[in-house]
């Protein structure tokens, strides 16, 4: 052994430092960002800050999540039947709810074995990219995305590669551009359907074209439907898992934002894989050791998943999905009244829309991170820079907040726009 | 891009697979052992399965959790209060609860800023291990131990370097060892205590003297006291953060053990430090920055935590100690009336005790492992071979069940031993 040598000062040594890669992999998450915004916020502001930066809108009383979620959780904690470990995949009954919802949109039907439950979409992520993450092995992620993504893949060294969305194709897949990037070290494709950042909703026939395109390359389908079933514009949403039979498909998704309830953490990941691909390729045996050496959703809330499932009625499916269409509609009204700031589409889906910036309409404004400090330190409201979704230049606006707070917050966006307005 | 290429008979090629390391990393799981001596149970045994494997009694009617923590979390979700995302680190009112909580035991008070959430020791135990592996770093771990390290640390290429607990000096550590052991790339040792597997209780003295060694070697200690007060014999609990001052400790712990809710996943690392060295050589940030890359405790059991702490009352905590000082009681006496096992100090803490198997005294017993394999078959009782814990040829028993399951499993375990006794 070799003990610590002190120097002339007589200091104490000590050997351990901090894992550097760790603050590299965290600094480029939507948290780390709106972190630095709300570090900028005035404190000399009166005004109440408002957050269209994140799709959290729980703590708005409209979009209060149902008793009906309350009382399976009450129900399971005073059971005391879900107090002890779990086992490492979920336990049995949640599996087979979850199996039970999403067959009910498939051609065939899911089995509990093919769920895993996850402590929230979050993990679900985690999962997958560790899962993938052999050496040489890369991964497509689609620009604007989830940053998420490349922080893991940062931290587990999977190569990331993006391919583009479409602004001008309702944000599309730039399926071309997929087929170019793609190599013999390409492991999967990520979606997220309904779109985060640009709350878009993906076609029946696009949805096949991507799953076509899969096959074709010899990669997964990741599926991040986190979004699944906030849609609220012409196009249904329709599961990625329909074309599990063209390519295989890992489907992610919580029950954060369908039952707004994002802290409960409790997700899942699904393999949509009539086939068996995954199965034989060692993919879910990977998953399941993953598993075993992660921590686990709370029991008690997996216990209480047959009941949240089965016993949500429509009518509060409906109350958010309505609201949700009601700020997406006023959202795209009112950014049509801000001129440096314009919305490629009309969102149909999600919690967000991306709207570029217009840099030439506006006096000493740099850029789209720039744009948002000032907002923030200047009107009290928080929006997140494309930049941190891929897109430079661009601004992902949330419009899943309470109505009137969307609406005082794009008259502040428009305030801030009057104010800084080049002179042409 | 590269087409993905079909072979002569027109089979689709896919380009993934899965991960190997991950099977590896969670094949020496404790979970993944206790797995397969359950698949190795006799269907036909009418009889009651006795689960001597592992720590988790909740399900037992003694040992369930206090009212005021279901009240606790009931309140919680009611409350509506938290549905939403937690801060990376966790919710503030629950971090001061802890670091109240803790400081009553230190000679210094902790900042909620020293206390970080996590999902269950497990989660705190995966932080500590990412935070550390450098490359080329090394990590000390107890023989026997709780191989979740071990696992960690071979998904994170964290080399491992094993130091012993002594058997014949109530599993006291090794120092003269883990001097030997340690080098200029060793960045901490990990105690665990109240011990798992060993039932040991550690001294105030002893541990002073692992502070010294730490300090002596450059290193911090990594304090997991997940077991934290669960300590009924001559020794009081003495928390390793009271040596703080000496070298610099990262403790775990969590709700899990104390309360009897494992399946709620509510852990921390606490930084007991008082000098700030692990906010200066950056183990602070780095520990910030893999919580900003994970999934965090649902927010409502976060905010179920300041109630939790402080209106549990002390009748619960005596109910507790009292049924495990009893149980450890009747399992120390009881193998004593098993001549091929031997327990070499009676257990004075956590919820296990290690004994020593003489493979002599048995007919066509192979190790330890055979024991448990034929003993599952045979008796329909599960214990933990301790290759498991990194003890070949010795046994992990849990008498934290139920007094009458206790007896019934260690009757069982003595008949076992006398179909089996070798004629001498």
């Amino acid at each position: 052994m070799g003990e610590a040598t002190e120097n002339g000062s007589g200091q104490q040594k000590w050997r351990f430092r901090g894992n550097k890669d760790l603050t590299t992999a965290s600094a480029i998450t939507v948290r780390g960002v709106l972190n630095m915004l709300k570090d900028n916020l005035s404190k000399d502001d009166p005004r109440t800050v408002i957050p269209l930066g994140h799709g959290d809108p729980s703590a708005f009383p409209c979009f209060r999540t149902t008793s009906t979620a309350e009382d399976a959780i009450v129900d399971s904690v005073r059971s005391a039947k879900f107090n002890g470990y779990s086992s490492t995949v979920g336990i049995l009954p949640a599996r087979r709810a979850i199996a039970e919802s999403l067959s009910k949109d498939l051609p065939y039907a899911l089995s509990p074995d093919d769920v895993f439950l996850t402590v929230g979409c979050t993990q679900s992520m985690e999962v997958v990219i560790s899962v993938l993450a052999r050496p040489g092995a890369n991964i497509l992620l689609p620009r604007p995305g989830f940053p998420y993504y490349e922080a893991r893949a940062s931290f587990s060294k999977l190569e990331v590669r993006h391919f583009d969305l479409l602004p001008d194709n309702g944000w599309e897949v730039d399926l071309a551009g997929v087929e170019k990037l793609a190599d013999e070290n390409t492991a999967a494709m990520v979606i997220i359907n309904p779109g985060n950042p640009c709350g878009n909703v993906f076609s029946y026939q696009h949805l096949e074209k991507i799953a076509e395109m899969a096959k074709k390359l010899g990669i997964m389908v990741i599926a991040d439907e986190v979004y699944d079933h906030l849609a609220f514009g012409s196009k249904p949403f329709v599961p990625m898992g329909v074309f599990g039979s063209i390519a295989p498909v890992l489907t992610l998704g919580s029950i954060s934002k369908r039952w707004i309830v994002p802290g409960w953490r409790l997700g899942w990941i699904v393999t949509t894989d009539p086939n068996g691909i995954l199965n034989r390729s060692g993919v879910v045996e990977s998953i399941k050791g993953f598993l075993n050496i992660s921590a686990d959703p709370a029991t008690f809330i997996q216990g209480a998943i047959p009941h949240i499932f089965e016993k949500t009625t429509d009518d509060f499916f409906s109350r958010i999905i309505s609201i949700l269409k009601h700020t997406a509609d006023i959202c795209y009204e009112m950014i049509k009244e801000i001129p440096c700031i314009t919305c490629p589409s009309k969102p149909e889906g999600s919690m967000f829309v991306m709207v570029k910036l217009n840099l030439l309409m506006l006096n000493g404004i740099k850029d789209d991170v720039d744009f948002c400090l000032k907002l923030a330190k200047e009107e009290s409201v928080i929006v997140l820079p494309g930049t941190a979704v891929g897109l430079k230049n661009w601004l992902r606006v949330t419009f899943a907040i309470e109505p009137s707070s969307l609406e005082e917050g794009l008259r502040r966006i428009k305030a801030f726009y009057e104010r800084h307005a080049s002179k042409q």
